[in-house]
């Protein structure tokens, strides 16, 4: 069959499973190019309980559930209608598994009523993946129409999402990534573009673009997708919602097909076998959560390290919540404490290899000055500020994925000798020590001679791109290089006039002056801004208690005031 | 100048370091044939305050230099003049630091004056260290000529050494390694052969060779080396002392000079830097400590978790001692507990793949005779009862490291694409999977339905060889490919009599045909035999409490209740 075929089959079978009474009609889609922005379009055409189901944060959501105020059928039936409506206007679903999450929920609500109480602490939530993750049922394309027909078996499922359904959550759906996975916008032949729900002539980011855009629409209260170089990171910048990006070994990343590069270039004996990148650790991907709050983002991490993951994944630490290293950063936040007690953060506003958009650099302003009327220290590390950091930044603008990237567009993977592959990994440990160094060194720079406990940059250069715009992942892929833990957080909306403009000057270099010649004040007004916060290495209870801390300044900060 | 000149000076130089008093004439040393064991010849040269020192345990000593009942000078000054008696007599020196020794000693007495108390956890504690670890002002030759005459310098010495120093200990030498340490014996062409102390026509093993003849002629009470595939382990059982080899992440790896083959053969640009073999997976060391005592072991791994290197080493877990881990295995020794709470071990006396000489499988039928006096449940696995460990068991043969060995012997590592290179880190991956699935499968198979606590097994088909006839890792490498940690520990002493003989039938392959005949009862005869006991991967205090019920339960062993 053409690919044409397959893909247009897949479309149809999709769609067919969305129940009719949910659908629109041709003439209700209005087109991207009058109407672009249909974030209040959807919650029209929900029932007043289904909104005020899918409105909840996480941890709401879950205590209604628990309590019984809740079914799980209906929190999963509301999900259900709300990601189809977001679906049809944006095209974020990849895979739709609603008999099975109805099933299961009924199956939930048996159990509620035989025990008196919930199965698990996540139960009934329902959790959308990246279509990355093998799902019994369902395909894991990745985006490749050659994927598609390929429905995954109970077996095919890794750790991790045996541990979701242990603990109760619902797996209803799968989203839309790029093809191959390794971009920063979501487009594929199959399923097409996701558009961003604040603007469909954009893109939501990739490669969860799906996640981000469901999300953003709460046609989900919690997906999961990966992290080579931003992949979680960089659709919750573009949709004005959270993602952490997780160490790589704190969570069971086995059941994860790969990009077809490395598995039918490198390992094509093992045919349909799926094969794991993380034997090799620059290759390794991470695991990243996407949700419309702080608050879910950790309820579900706490929630799977409290399962014991490492017990059923030789390769997951035993690290389990630690509720003093979270409580050591949020004791910090306090007004009270004494201000050599409070936070220290490092600022990098530009990397010196791509100057970010107007929008990005108005937001590292804000959040400047939000931090500094909280009362917290922080660090401004300029282009001039320190050759380390900037060595360090300008380094990871060649992240080693990129070169697997490469190898595979180049076609030559055999012709990369061992010895290459070796010095690769050695110059990635090198790297990492260097930064580690640096991060060291930084605590004689501080006024309270703290070291900094974390550090605010963009995400991306740039807000949500246009079609094939996206061209510059050093801002999300140093955390990868690294394996330090980060969060993407939401901190205002793109506020460019036609006054604005990129700073003059000569660019940088060839990368940034594409980036710059992508800014149109027009795409940025409006849009979301995120930036991120990165944590130490396998510190991500100090991220989630700094991007709490950062956002609550921020909700207090008053701009007549600074 | 030829290699042979430069072997002879380096020879000459650290003869010339012995103070003259400690020298013994050529005449009183006695022939290796004559009196192949020297173990109790040592004592007779030293002071009986001299003796009472070095015959402390770790812990005792530490306290004695905690309270002043001894000076640091005292503590260094008795242990340098007994390891340079072992090194006279067994070649178990590789550089020589008593100058600076001194010095550093002389400066924590004079804290310990000023401040009335220790410096440190480690105070004054004289420490040993493989000739791997860089330590300013010493060679790290690798057993290399090559490498004689490139002292390094404070900045080449790695996060362990700088910690070690800061917990107070002294560095007074560093011991012989086989040339390219990727051998378990211990010979080069610069300080000759290591002997076994208990019968010097035998080999101490390898490559921690000279750390476990010094420490058995208790010449340093507490060793560092490395494992790449039982370096530490080895020697601790050809020696009749104890090993502890650390997971790969838990402890500092930097500041360690690697082989040759890697060094110069993948980094030919790197010239004379060190460079590290971490980046890759596969190819990874581990740190090991050797001791003539577990709570040797205890207090140095304890005492460097508790100085959190993971602060100065991003490579570093931030894993601090568990003691509820230890303390959950050690309230499992008690004969009070209930039967079903006892510990469980696996037991697999030969791996199906090369057949242990009898002394090694008496020590294992002792273990059981022990463990069951004891009460506690145990399992044997033998080469029947379990497809999959045998497997997994048998992939241990031919471990990683010794392919890296391959490549460096057949001088083709350019030849080796990353397809392949991959490939091998996948095939690793799996490995450690598929062992992992199968310690949690066991949990099935035990009396009391608990999983497996630990495994114990020999640590070499052999008691001490002979020159050359080192043949078989399989069974310490399978703990390094699955980054396990493990620990030797003494049995009993070889009771070979001209009896005995290697189990007729045909060997199951070429290299346990090798191993067979290299059985000989009379070089098996008084010689310690050690085995191992490995835990799950991280738990290295699973193992420690292990080892010390082990050895606990060999201690009240009375065969005759058998």
């Amino acid at each position: 069959m053409a690919w044409q075929d397959v893909t247009r089959k897949k479309r149809e079978q999709i769609a067919a499973l969305i129940p009719p009474e949910w659908r629109f009609s041709s003439q209700a889609i209005p087109s991207r190019i009058t109407q672009p922005n249909i974030v209040h379009m959807v919650p029209l055409f929900l029932s007043p309980f289904e909104e005020e189901i899918t409105n909840l944060p996480v941890p709401q959501l879950l205590q209604a559930l628990h309590c019984g105020r809740f079914t799980a059928r209906e929190v999963v039936a509301a999900y259900c209608h709300r990601a189809t409506l977001a679906h049809q206007l944006v095209q974020c679903l990849s895979e739709i598994n609603f008999e099975s999450a109805a099933q299961r929920a009924a199956e939930l609500d048996g159990y509620w009523r035989a025990h008196g109480g919930p199965i698990g602490p996540l139960h009934g939530l329902p959790i959308s993946l990246m279509d990355r993750f093998n799902v019994a049922g369902l395909d894991s394309t990745s985006g490749f129409a050659s994927w598609v027909g390929n429905a995954k078996t109970a077996d095919d499922e890794g750790v991790l999402v045996q541990h979701l359904r242990a603990l109760g959550a619902v797996i209803f759906c799968k989203t839309n990534v790029p093809m191959s996975m390794m971009v920063g916008e979501t487009v594929n032949n199959t399923i097409g573009t996701t558009w961003n729900p604040q603007n469909r002539t954009l893109s939501a980011g990739g490669a969860c673009g799906g996640e981000g855009a469901l999300i953003a629409l709460k046609g989900s209260p919690l997906g999961i997708g990966t992290e080579l170089a931003g992949s979680s990171r960089i659709p919750a910048a573009f949709n004005g919602i959270y993602a952490l990006k997780i160490c790589e070994a704190r969570l069971p990343r086995d059941g994860l097909v790969t990009v077809v590069s490395v598995r039918a270039v490198l390992f094509p004996k093992y045919g349909q076998l799926t094969c794991q990148m993380r034997g090799l650790p620059i290759a390794a991907g991470s695991i990243g959560l996407l949700s419309s709050s702080i608050s879910g983002l950790q309820t579900v991490f706490r929630a799977l390290l409290d399962s014991s993951p490492w017990i059923n994944d030789a390769e997951t630490l035993e690290m389990p919540w630690r509720q003093d290293k979270y409580a050591a950063i949020a004791a910090r936040t306090h007004r009270s404490g004494h201000a050599d007690g409070r936070l220290v953060f490092g600022l990098l506003s530009s990397d010196g290899h791509v100057q970010p958009h107007p929008d990005i650099e108005r937001a590292m302003h804000n959040v400047r000055q939000a931090l500094q009327q909280r009362g917290y220290e922080f660090r401004i590390f300029g282009s001039n500020s320190g050759i380390s950091i900037r060595e360090a930044i300008k380094a990871s603008s060649e992240p080693p994925i990129m070169q697997v990237k490469a190898w595979y567009e180049q076609g030559h993977v055999d012709g990369l000798s061992a010895t290459e592959l070796w010095e690769l990994c050695h110059v990635h440990f090198e790297y990492r020590k260097r930064y580690a160094d640096y991060w060291r060194e930084m605590s004689n720079r501080t006024r309270s001679g703290r070291a900094v406990d974390g550090v605010i940059q963009p995400v991306a250069a740039t807000t949500a791109v246009r079609d094939g715009e996206f061209h510059y992942y050093g801002y999300t892929a140093v955390a990868n290089v690294l394996d330090y833990p980060a969060a993407a957080f939401p901190v205002q909306v793109g506020s460019s006039s036609f006054d604005d403009n990129m700073p003059h000057g000569p660019p940088f270099n060839a990368v940034d002056a594409l980036v710059r010649s992508c800014y149109r004040p027009e795409d940025a007004k409006g849009m979301p801004v995120g930036l991120q916060v990165i944590g130490q290495r396998h510190h991500e209870e100090h991220v989630l208690a700094m991007v709490q801390a950062i956002s609550s300044a921020l909700s207090e900060y008053n701009p007549a005031m600074a």
